[in-house]
């Protein structure tokens, strides 16, 4: 086909490319001396620069079109094509001094978060995040939106989902999480957790976390494993994938689940079929279904009582006296507690999507201009007090425990809350699919899931967008309806509630 | 200065990018998971691609000729452009094709090398590296020389010698390194390191790596140690220079003088001016300039008794137990043994750089042609009994015992030697200038040295050529007297032998 041999050229040196500026972003959270943070920050701008570069040639453009028209295209060529064209499409509309003038304002935004965080008051970042809203409105009327602004914001991180398909869902989501949470407090249950405080040894912990992604199927051939303050995942290839974890002297919970949820994410960057490696359909649909992917390992699988069954006798060879007293059923209930708490980090299954909700609410608030800037803290407490039950005792912990608004992600959040309802949406499905699927857990064999999980979402790749591939994996869309029942059922049983 | 500013922003752009291609290689020798190496080929391959276009770019082009004219530059902008231009012609002399067909032929040859190694048999390297010359002899035509194809390569690495520059010299210094190691192997000297065969805790060899590189200056801040198969130098930037090393279990040796070597490299990439970060001032004037940095403190100091009065304490205090029944002054002729070997990197100060001349001579007549390739074993082994006195017993402790040929590397060997002479020559106009230095360094206080390289050398850069930078150091040029006034004066007072 006339053409294609350059476009796949351009295509793979893309991929190439933002390989190795991926590279350099783990690089900077995991290896990178302090001096030199003002060069790295240099190089990787150096590198977008040549990636925009290239992104917006208008003869890449010009072949991206000949090809849109091309109706003779395999499946996976033609979404190929969509999926470039998609980005090009973005790059060419984003102005290259917005593109400039983001990266300046972000950048001052985090560090005036740091400081405004560090003293608890909200005034240091007012300004900062003033422009930082100014900069993405432009964006979002650049980008072009059918409804509003905020539309445009949450396009780029889940792609196809407006305000008019997710509103409806929180709509109906909020009430039922308040309902359960609910009738969780009025137990007054007494706390779960009598190990944290005592000690449990780093390198065990780093072992263990070594066990868990290789239990899951993470490939440690083709990836790794590494501290940070705060874990994440990195892709510079589908076979070099490096996930993060933290870890916590007198607390083995946060080392366990970081693994997992950062193992869920590496298992969708090494799963996509060998055959689309180098091209735009080697990625995630969306942020959402990658979220899916962490919480299905981190939560249906890892809060499960079949995968403690597993692993709890692994967990009291690793810590046997700071286990001491807890039987794999005491364990279980703890690493489920449901405790309303003010930073969404922490919260529980129940909870959870609960801080989303808040933040969704402001956010769309605050791209539309109708919430002024100098009210954000108050309309944050109270949309907490309202949503949550809880008033921050300052902005520390209310307004400003996240960085991602400083960031410039708007639009952001709501992937948390696609991800948690995808995930038990796949987990029923697979459910369905693996009659054995919760025996073979509980005797520590998780790759039927995860091979499951390849063949329905990771191998496919953006092949579909998010709730196509959803779609087509479990035979349903988008919906709170799965989660609700499956919290109903799991937190009804743990605390003797009912719906 | 019209057009000044485009200049200066291409530049610091090829320097961005090319720190961002030295990262993927130091996290190809140290950090990449081992199924990811095909992708990290192709990487690099698309940034190399991306800095060759950016070099050969007409515009550039006409702007570094614009400048070469003018005459109001300063003496930096003057050197910037000098360096640049040599850079950007070089590389529109070497044809793409050229390039492609290097990296293919080298990545062949070098997977030809180890076979033929592990077999020690040099048949399978013949053809690889006949292909290897081939494509080396056209690039040397294409970059051109005044005189042989030899000084063409020779200049890649060291700008500025020739064959006629250094012939000389290597006829002089291989006749004084004979006669001194034939002295010192008349005294039928007994083996002086008892200690090697015991057990040396590896962590706390990598405890120590770290105390002598904080030592010498090197600024852990600015940089980082690792763990690799062969020890090596990274710079992505001066603010992120990473050095790594290797021990060994039974020999505590290997550690200590590779941090000392690398080191002494990496305060060389520390050490440019801030002025001149991001420029191609902000490099290296030569590969021997660097060896005699990592030379200077791997022998002259870190060889000096002065040296061990201070740090073998310390050595005592890791190392209890193998280190029984040694005092400093033991110690210190131990690490002095002079030991005819078949091999270059285990050899001592004495007998290295014939090492180095029978790789000279040898590749000389590889590229002029008057040496085939059928002789090449048998060739190797003459000239070993020759210039070392020394037949391998095989071709793996003989002819194939560097990967530097199969790399492409030819012209590189004698800039080992020129470190090793250069080396001297600066420690000597540093004991002149600092009548203290070696009281200082018994006293472990070593960055009075430290501070005059970096004055003298470092932090100048490139702004001369290697000889005009060591010139305007030590009053003196290259030439092999001080190096062997050097090893007769400590190796005749170590073993008791006479000029």
């Amino acid at each position: 086909m006339d053409g294609w041999n350059e476009l796949d050229r351009r295509t793979r040196e893309l991929s190439d490319l933002r390989g190795a500026f991926e590279l350099l972003s783990w690089d900077q959270e995991t290896q990178l001396p302090p001096k030199g943070v003002a060069a790295r920050g240099r190089q990787r701008a150096a590198l977008e620069g040549v990636l925009h570069e290239r992104l917006v040639d208008p003869r890449l453009f010009e072949l991206l079109l000949r090809f849109q028209g091309e109706r003779g295209l395999s499946p996976e060529r033609a979404a190929w094509v969509r999926v470039l064209h998609r980005q090009a499409e973005r790059a060419r509309r984003t102005p290259d001094r917005l593109v400039r003038e983001l990266a300046l304002a972000t950048s001052e935004a985090v560090e005036a978060w740091r400081l405004a965080r560090a003293e608890g008051r909200f005034a240091p970042f007012e300004a900062p995040l003033a422009r930082v809203l100014e900069l993405r409105r432009e964006q979002a009327d650049a980008l072009g939106h059918g409804g509003t602004r905020y539309d445009a914001l949450l396009d780029v991180y889940e792609p196809g989902a407006t305000l008019a398909s997710i509103g409806p869902i929180f709509a109906r989501l909020v009430p039922e999480l308040q309902r359960l949470a609910g009738a969780i407090a009025e137990t007054r249950p007494e706390p779960l957790r009598p190990f944290v405080g005592r000690r449990f040894d780093l390198a065990r912990q780093w072992d263990l976390s070594l066990t868990l992604l290789r239990a899951i199927g993470f490939d440690l051939q083709a990836g790794r494993l590494d501290r940070s303050t705060h874990p994440f995942t990195m892709r510079s290839h589908a076979t070099d994938v490096r996930v993060t974890n933290r870890f916590r002297e007198d607390d083995p919970l946060p080392g366990i689940f970081g693994a997992l949820h950062e193992g869920g994410h590496g298992l969708y960057e090494q799963g996509f079929a060998p055959s689309i490696h180098g091209t735009p359909l080697a990625e995630a649909c969306s942020f959402g279904l990658h979220e899916s992917q962490s919480r299905l390992w981190e939560n249906l699988v890892g809060r499960s009582l079949p995968f403690w069954r597993a692993f709890f006798p692994e967990l009291r060879r690793l810590f046997p006296e700071s286990l001491q007293g807890l039987d794999v059923e005491r364990f279980w209930r703890a690493v489920n507690e449901v405790r309303p708490t003010h930073v969404r980090v922490e919260a529980d299954e129940v909870t959870y999507n609960l801080h989303i909700a808040l933040r969704l609410r402001i956010e769309q608030a605050l791209i539309s201009g109708e919430l002024p800037l100098a009210e954000l803290p108050s309309a944050w407490n109270e949309a907490s007090r309202e949503i949550l039950g809880l008033v921050p005792p300052d902005d520390s912990l209310g307004v400003l425990q996240d960085i991602h608004w400083a960031w410039g992600d708007l639009g952001y959040f709501p992937t948390y809350t696609i991800g948690n309802l995808y995930s038990v949406i796949l987990a029923r499905a697979a459910e369905r699919e693996l009659p054995n699927l919760w025996r073979d857990v509980e005797r520590g064999e998780l790759s039927p899931l995860r091979d499951w999980l390849r063949r329905k979402i990771h191998a496919r790749g953006r092949l579909e967008e998010a709730e196509a591939t959803v779609r087509a994996a479990a035979g349903e869309g988008l919906s709170e309806g799965p989660f609700v029942d499956y919290l109903w059922r799991k937190y009804g049983e743990l605390y003797g509630v009912r719906r």
